[in-house]
């Protein structure tokens, strides 16, 4: 898997994939009828293990019915010679838990990536606590700062991100509620069969749990599990869109503060140490929002039991932002573990700015009528404790989510 | 306050004004003085009452430096004489903390909003919990449901959003880190002033405590306290949108099972019942994620130690989203509330489509080999039990947040 | 190609696909060399044929330079054994050629499309301009229309969209002008081989008429071709979206005016006549102003002589934006052509409605103190006249663009 | 009019406020009651002149119809006491017409400020021809340019963009249906009046003619002259914010090669020589794209004879982005005319930059056995005629718009 239209996709591996995507649906459709039979609702020897891999053949199938689930189904069906596969389940159902599980598996990369930035970026704010370099607002030298109380702030946004995703994360619901959320295939099928009716909440609960997600009233018209889902990925990608924005200026040859480990170059211009790495972060951080909106209009325009366009608006939006957003955290990582910082330069920098960086000290002391050190690399504030906060934080959550 | 452009905006009171947002300025800069005061860190003589409703005056001199800050402490300064005010602070502190207090003034009112739609939604949900009525997914007659399970899934996306709100309100952070977010010239003052240099912490974590705020390391380049929130606001108009979209089409002419208390009129067609309320909270739901998406895209774009123009791409963007959230709020708590439900020909129409919607139930029957019910009012899945669950929910996020 | 996230995919072929931008490229290139040699600025015999079909290998090549058009040249040159492939271009050169080579077959194809739905909206507005309806506005109904007036609506809307799509496409330019839009290489070229200063203006025009495209100054940094090529697009989408939308609402079972042709159907609701190819194209229609917004957006970040990241966010955007607008093109096409119109049912619909109807005819007949025709089939305006007048600008749109 | 939340607003002047809606509204009420005494179909005696300027009081009369037409026809009636206002129109074709006077205004003062740009841009291109600087691509150094050929790169940019603007303008279009686009009552109105059918057509044109405005069919549900509107105003912002994306780059104090007139100081850093223009700008055009795309999604779900909220999403929208763009026009006149360039430091930079700049070259002169001038300011490629071409382009446009 590589895509000639976004570099390094091949990263995100399966991940998102038409494959997984697939396989994915199968897991579902398995779970359930594993949880029929268990339950009674279907018999045993309706069990079986269903499989498949034909992602060509479903694809072309989905488009006279709207969706990928009914030409699977009819494959399911045709192989098994069983028409208790799916039973009482709708497309939204599966589509929609497939969807889930996928992103599962995307948070929890998310999740190993997202550890290892933190602990290269408190790695990165500790080794440079006392690192100092100019600060710069409005893109001007301003008033001094700390290497370390930058990569303290990466730290912070890093960290506010990877909460969201832990939250999010385990709260993955599955879906199920049959052709308009009464689940009423399945109940007649427990009517019938003289079976008591807690019997269908029940094969909700078991398949949530084969699964691994928590069980949820059909959400199939409220879409909070997955504008959430999405608003945890674009909040990665814009915690990273910081990082690689910093990188890319600092990386600006008249800077050359940061430099990043294996720079990209020209095959004319053998100089350039271009930070790919940030740019292709920045590539996927410029791109995210517009896809996170996405999400937010395709819920906010459900309507009846299954709405006429919004529904299907939001597969490929999560396929292309969850894949993107694995891509930029692998970068973002590598990004991070080979950072090479240039604290000389840095110091070389805010040592010529002195006058300038500071005069927000002159005027405190010339307040108090008082008299202040003239060395510009002692005017940092609290940095250190803020760059031991942001690290202790860190700690924190990484010990949480070991 | 009403706005020619977005009819309503009046329910919106002064939440989000400009007139607010100088107002929260200067409570900032109150608070920071007397946090100074308190300290030490300030004479006791600088203390002073703050005042300013020079909205236009502010607003007119906001250009030359980018932010109407500058020209605020200009006028404050001029007016007391006093050079402590805004001393070690920086614009960017009293611009986002003005902004996350009027944020909670938002969130408040939303909740509010959100606890008297729950309640409505929960009355609707239990009172038509046995109203049967078609289905409908992808525009056409699907298989039974109720009015209930309909309300219920209106309620579902309701906590949903009312939980993320109550979530991102308890946090919601003060930001305090002076020009580059190292808190240099506070420092800078306990150390001219002898002082222990814990005060300077001391003096952030008093002007969060009067504020009513959450004390945070500066978040000036990590954004997302302003991300989640814009977040939280787009799941509101998200879960009104659902609502709007369902009463929309519910109450057209053809279909007549619902309609607003008020129906819209027209001037020339007295017979109209417009849905004008639905139509409007849809206006507010079809333009929100845009607006979300921009405040991600500002916090993606942050670099230095303060950006170029991302971090003046938020304010505006949270005004116009905060407004039209509250307005938003107020028509889809007075649409709930009013809702007529026309229970007589829900039934109608599920009966005259009987053939057609007990197909799945025929289904399952042909299964077994057994005969089924033919009465489609009685093909109605879980949706008594999904009622009581949603309703339940929706009662301990009542008490949790009365 | 067919794609399990976004079902019908496959109608748009090879259209923006990885293999089409791979082979754009490789044109591109070769135009460029020819061009090179034909006017002496690179020898005879370096004259070759280059060819390359590696598209995983390609892209897999893509990330440590950050675009594929350094391991493309790297697997040419060691092919050809040439050091004179590429010479003078930069990589943006030849992947902005490529895009804007597949966007003129991408508008190639939609033009095809769009005069096939003009000729059936064409006739859907004229056989249908005396079949009475009811208008609704603000989903009530309102006073009677036609329904080649809607036809007629959608017409316009086609033909508004197909004559920015001719504009646009024929104003698609060549992008040349090497590593900063300078055209430097090439004019040391010309110098050191004492040629003439303006054979690389030669060589530009060359490769332009030889790729059937407009010379143009390097557009590097000034992105208004693509974001114009964007915007036509989504303005496509947009004219389908609305055709969509007045279908899958006028399918609804309660109201029941239009049918598609072979509606999608559902395993377990035979009845069921899903409007699939609206819901499909809806779908399109919600998703495409976020990427039509992204394209903006990376134009207006573009800086530099090639910018850090905005550039790269362009590709897979046109992509995505490119592939759907032609699926969509596909099946609005599919969905105009096999239209059903169900004239009784829109004639019953008014006439049940006739009292509310005639409203504003009575108010208007009230002012004058006159009778009106009571027949609500009779008060249609000049709804005659703009059908015609639709058609009319119709068959010269076909005419100029035959 | 400033505004709290947008720094430089009153530089937008009465452009697209409230007060202009009020008052381009009651001329389209003007204008077509004149139209309806000229063509007969209203008495003579009908005939005033219609005022009003209580914006607030129509604003909070918009809610309970939907929009603000309603409150002030009643208004314009209870004052004139004459039923004849507003005759045969609906609130659309009102708040259509009148946003689409409201653009033609903005498009009149954003030609005011291209043109200037124009000539400022063309100015720095020119003076600045043979000034030679380094090209930087992807942050890094790359091979020289001179800043004429940037200028010329800016002034391509604004030229498109008013090109786009120049295009629109003139097909800028009356709304003129009635209530559901067939402009029924009017027709009702000749046909009791005895007049002859094409009084009809006349009213449109004559009201059209009066208010400057093209005839054209109603495109209530046909936003294509919205959508090519907002377009226009969003390539400016795009093409500004290329601008300023550059003057921020290039205004970096490590860098500075540029520096805007009267750079944005700080009260406690005196020496600070913010880019304040180039920020503002950068902010209007992070946040237009956005808006754009609101835009398109208005007009993609735009469905019966009037939508259920697409519609009223769309006037706020265009008065934000109509009013941002003026504002963010100009700032960035003011920021190009009074660009100061430091050529000097151009030079410098670039002279330091030599031997790495020169990498291209060398690989040229090594092709071809031969040597190469060692200096880098003749480096410069084609520039001399990319800058002359850019001008001459400008030249034109200047001309054929003056």
């Amino acid at each position: 898997m590589a895509d000639l239209f976004w570099a390094g996709d091949e990263r995100a591996g399966e991940l998102m994939s038409e494959a997984s995507l697939l396989e994915a649906m199968v897991r579902v459709e398995n779970a359930w009828l594993a949880a029929l039979v268990e339950t009674g609702l279907a018999p045993a020897s309706s069990l079986c293990d269903l499989t498949a891999d034909d992602v060509e053949t479903v694809a072309l199938g989905a488009e006279s019915g709207g969706n990928p689930v009914l030409p699977l189904v009819n494959l399911l069906r045709s192989r098994t010679g069983s028409e208790w596969v799916h039973r009482g389940l709708t497309s939204q159902d599966v589509l929609d838990t497939a969807l889930v599980l996928m992103l599962r598996d995307v948070f929890d990369r998310l999740l190993d990536e997202l550890r290892s930035q933190v602990i290269a970026a408190s790695a990165l704010a500790e080794s440079h606590a006392e690192t100092p370099m100019v600060g710069r607002t409005l893109t001007q030298h301003a008033v001094p700062t700390t290497f370390g109380a930058v990569a303290a702030s990466w730290l912070d946004g890093l960290v506010d991100a990877a909460e969201l995703v832990v939250a999010v994360r385990k709260d993955l619901p599955v879906q199920l509620g049959g052709a308009v959320g009464t689940l009423a295939a399945t109940t007649e099928l427990a009517v019938l069969r003289e079976l008591a009716p807690s019997v269908v909440a029940q094969a909700v609960t078991m398949t949530a749990e084969a699964l691994g997600l928590r069980p949820r009233r059909p959400w199939h018209t409220s879409r909070a599990p997955l504008t959430g889902a999405a608003d945890a990925l674009v909040t990665c990608t814009d915690a990273w869109g910081h990082v690689a924005t910093d990188v890319a200026t600092l990386s600006r040859t008249e800077i050359g503060e940061l430099t990043e480990a294996t720079g990209g170059g020209s095959s004319t211009m053998p100089h350039k140490q271009n930070p790919v790495l940030a740019i292709l972060v920045r590539r996927a951080a410029l791109a995210a929002p517009a896809l996170g909106s996405t999400m937010h209009l395709a819920s906010a325009m459900t309507g009846d039991q299954r709405p006429d366009g919004a529904w299907h608006t939001e597969w490929a939006t999560l396929h292309t932002l969850g894949r993107r957003t694995v891509v930029a955290a692998s970068q973002t990582t590598e990004l991070l573990q080979g950072l090479q910082v240039n604290a000389a330069r840095m110091r070389t920098t805010l040592e010529a700015s002195a006058a300038d960086v500071l005069a927000e000290r002159r005027g405190v002391a010339d307040l108090l009528g008082a008299k202040h050190d003239p060395d510009p690399t002692t005017y940092l504030g609290i940095t250190s404790e803020l760059v031991a906060g942001a690290v202790a934080r860190a700690r924190t959550f990484l010990e949480d989510n070991a």
